[in-house]
């Protein structure tokens, strides 16, 4: 029964070859292949080192969050609480100072090439009527979290806004102010022990500990390992991978996991999904941060594929004020690009025509300022927008459903093909 | 520090006691409440068996399809190709006999407990003018999933679609034609190495094998293992278990994993967050197969958690055909029942008024065979429709962020809540 397989999948092999399966001859031996990514892997090893706000001169004009213990956090809102008291027994009752999250308060820096947040701060006096409600949800929000610091747990968003139904009415207003105290107490949403749900996978040569559980992913079958919520409880990474994948979706994850692409060019693969949750975004960046590896992204050719890596290695808008540890630097553009439709002869009934609002988002991006500082990829999304066609990941599937494991990524790998 | 924490724990937990936490000082021992899970467990030995349509004599009017070894797929779709052949040459052209999977043509049977393929079936024309694409999409699709066989590989449908866009034109029509082929074929889906992605985890006491690793779900921290999306490549399932716990969303399942909740009351804790997709449930069933352990499900109180429960049990009416391999038999509502909202003190704010839709749908499911047949169930969910009144799982937050797993969900244990 084994045997018969394998004569199968060897005939198979035989008759897919060069004439179905583009580009398959020009395939160098896998050692070649390694080489090119062993150089990869040391010249990141020169990169690593990630300025911060101070390094450009900002400190005093941006803010950021901090990962703090949780016995600091639990100090801060202490204080906070002290500080409270006095105020209103001075008989002035109280107000937070609380940071603009707006989109006006918001300042893409390109030495730090992620979004940052600007400094100003409005006044939330419980004394006022206009403020007053968000001043009590601050209140209960912070004894909140100092309770979770206590017993040190952790709870998603929507346990948060369930203890108190009647004061928050719904979870919009409960989550607007847990990233609001993020910035007061001057640290993280994690390190608020708020975690939000985890919709992440990883697989491949990564081992690390989760909650104190040593987990293999090289042992995870085809699954993988689902990425924990809750990134103070991962540790102690080791890997003798060369690069990561990043991959967009969980349809490539698994073409790439089922084959073990990772054993065969040594590698961690990593997806969340679609949109990068925190989680995920987290972990990315604990994996370069610990392990400096390179990081190579396959996302789909259309506008959202090149958001979603501008959402791991910029940020988004919406937690700016979290850059520093929710974005990895320096992720490399691997595909599927726009110049590979042509180039990888990707037949033209697999193309998208890009509809009006993907024309609209994309010539959006052209105008952001960490697509304009790579000129590479101004071109890119220039060709996009002028062939006015997208293309999946799935699209390779056109070529045979092993072309993007056997063919295309070693190919891209050894062309050194990244921006 | 690890000492400051577990006094901080322990005077946390002395004064959040029974004045803020209903019912804590009715539970028992941990010892008595595993005699009623222990009892639980060895009743469900005997219950295991499931019927199949040949036990209620339905065989011949009914038809379902069976998981078979990829070598016999591959036999069938050869012989259906000779057979095609055959017609041709004898200047017939050639026609599919294809399973009808309309709503008329599904039955619920009570014995079963689950939702069965009436055998309706209709012709697909190659030579009739209104059938002869849909026909040619089938023949494709045949041919496809073959090559699968052939190489011995899983893909999603997606990729199924990229194939051969330009017949396909959309993906729901390759989708709906993978369907009726399982039918044909008369196999399940998996059977046919397309597989959906996965978005179910798992945690808790059981080990298995996923493409031939071995698995310890209790060394998978707190994001637990993802489920694989192929089951045919699970195996080798242990467990010391005494029951599985069905949880509808992913922040319980968190809550309970951070908890370790699996090692005070041995079980194995799985969910699929929202939805089940079809993974989920094959690894569900296989679970309670291979290991008879009882289930107990744990949704929110809202006529969708009895949806979800219901589809677990019985089966969604799309992919009837396939239901003895998709469902789970005798399934236990343990929780949040709509009774349970003012037995546990539930307080109003937490509780959500049901909406027109809401109502409808509950009185919608009243009317469902799965329904009527457990009274108990029938009397639950006219309380549900009567105080218009639903909950989610989070809702047990208003009685701090562990009241789930230290109180409530040890309670119903106790008192063998479940219906």
């Amino acid at each position: 029964m084994a045997d018969k397989k394998k004569r199968r999948r060897a005939a198979h092999d035989s008759d897919s070859d060069s004439e179905s399966r583009p580009f398959q001859s020009k395939l160098k031996p896998d050692s070649v292949i390694l080489q090119t990514l062993k150089a990869l892997k040391s010249s990141c090893s020169t990169t690593s080192k990630t300025l911060s706000l101070s390094d450009v001169g900002l400190s005093s004009t941006c803010r950021e969050v901090a990962d703090l213990p949780i016995d600091e956090v639990q100090s801060e809102i202490e204080s906070l609480a002290f500080t409270i008291a006095k105020s209103i027994l001075s008989g002035e009752g109280f107000s937070f100072s609380v940071p603009s999250r707006s989109a006006a308060n918001q300042l893409y820096v390109s030495e730090l090439d992620r979004i940052v947040l600007k400094d100003k701060s409005s006044a939330r006096n419980f004394g006022n009527v206009s403020t007053v409600r968000k001043a009590t949800i601050t209140l209960r929000i912070l004894q909140l979290v100092h309770q979770l610091c206590t017993s040190n747990i952790h709870v998603t968003k929507r346990d948060l806004f369930y203890t108190d139904v009647k004061l928050f009415q719904d979870q919009t207003q409960s989550d607007a102010v847990l990233d609001d105290v993020s910035c007061i107490v001057g640290c993280t949403r994690s390190s608020l022990n708020v975690v939000a749900a985890e919709k992440g996978v990883v697989v491949g040569r990564l081992i690390f500990s989760d909650n104190g559980d040593m987990i293999d992913c090289t042992k995870m079958g085809m699954g993988g390992k689902a990425i924990p919520p809750n990134i103070d409880r991962v540790g102690d990474m080791q890997s003798d991978a060369l690069y990561i994948l990043l991959v967009e979706k969980d349809a490539a994850f698994m073409r790439l996991s089922e084959d073990r692409f990772y054993n065969r060019f040594p590698c961690i693969i990593v997806t969340a999904k679609g949109q990068p949750d925190v989680a995920t975004r987290l972990f990315l960046r604990k994996m370069k941060m610990e392990l400096n590896l390179p990081v190579l992204a396959l996302v789909d050719s259309d506008p959202y594929g090149l958001k979603i890596l501008s959402v791991y290695g910029c940020g988004s808008k919406n937690m700016s004020y979290d850059s520093a540890n929710l974005t990895t630097p320096d992720i490399k553009w691997l595909g599927i690009r726009p110049s590979d439709l042509d180039k990888y002869k990707i037949p033209e009934q697999c193309r998208l025509p890009m509809t009006e609002q993907d024309i609209k988002t994309g010539k959006d991006l052209l105008e952001e300022d960490f697509v304009k500082k790579n000129p590479a990829w101004v071109e890119e999304l220039n060709l996009m927008v002028k062939t006015k066609q997208k293309a999946e990941i799935q699209a390779l599937s056109s070529f045979g459903f092993q072309y993007l494991s056997e063919v295309y990524l070693p190919l891209k790998l050894q062309e050194q093909d990244w921006l």
